[in-house]
């Protein structure tokens, strides 16, 4: 299975970006995953929303070729880690190129990046940050590879 | 406002830890807020699996007394951060004893203790790990001492 991450910027929590860490470490154990820090919008007023948002799609765009991409997104679909991974090994079987999962900046994604998406996905009913998310994000993929894998992960 | 949080046993995970530290420092800014770690089942093998619920069940009751009890588990209602923080609100102006979360061992919570509960909360329909459940909570807590405050926080 190749992974990817995508998200705009990297990690400025310091707390969540050694956690951050912890994950990708654990995830690289059992998959090839890169992960790859787009551009951000920096120096724009944060009212022009739509602006940061295509900037953002237009980095992360670049990165994206024939993959199969997830978005994350609070107006997706809510499913549970066992149906992760059952799409995550499923594809993998099935599709020859990346199954890249894609994470918004502080405004979320744009809709030139959310039409794309082959699936998209919500973690919770509640709204995290959007650094909290990349951990929660890279949590459940090291969830899904050790359902696939059979394995025994913490509850 | 006097909020609580309750959970077996002390935070393993280094990564986690930070950022749970993290999290509870910037929630007392805003609000009292107590952390009591409570017995934690040890050295009873996970097929007593009512055992362990049990001693940590009576473990976290010790510390509850007319608190106004929020369980966390994944059989709970999912409501996004602005009810959440209706709850906690309206609760705070209404009843003079504490609010209380309650997070479960690896295993989750007991009956017993999920009986007591004014409401049960779903983080997630994704099973996280009991230890990043802490921060999720944590998170979701300190959000919803922003919206209350109408204070601007990182989306």
């Amino acid at each position: 299975m190749k992974l990817k991450v995508l998200w705009p910027g990297g990690t400025k929590s310091r707390e969540i970006k050694k956690l951050q860490a912890f994950y990708i470490e654990k995830i690289r154990k059992l998959s090839k995953l890169e992960l790859i820090e787009t551009r951000e919008a920096r120096g724009i007023d944060e009212r022009n929303r739509q602006k940061i948002l295509k900037i953002e799609a237009e980095g992360l765009e670049k990165h994206l070729d024939r993959d199969y991409i997830i978005c994350l997104s609070n107006k997706g679909k809510s499913i549970d880690s066992i149906k992760l991974a059952g799409i995550l090994e499923k594809k993998a079987m099935s599709y020859p190129y990346p199954i890249s999962f894609v994470v918004g900046g502080f405004l979320g994604l744009g809709s030139e990046i959310l039409d794309r998406a082959d699936f998209v996905l919500s973690l919770s009913s509640m709204t995290f940050s959007h650094e909290l998310a990349r951990i929660v994000l890279l949590e459940q993929i090291y969830r899904s590879l050790t359902i696939i894998n059979g394995k025994n992960y913490a509850k």
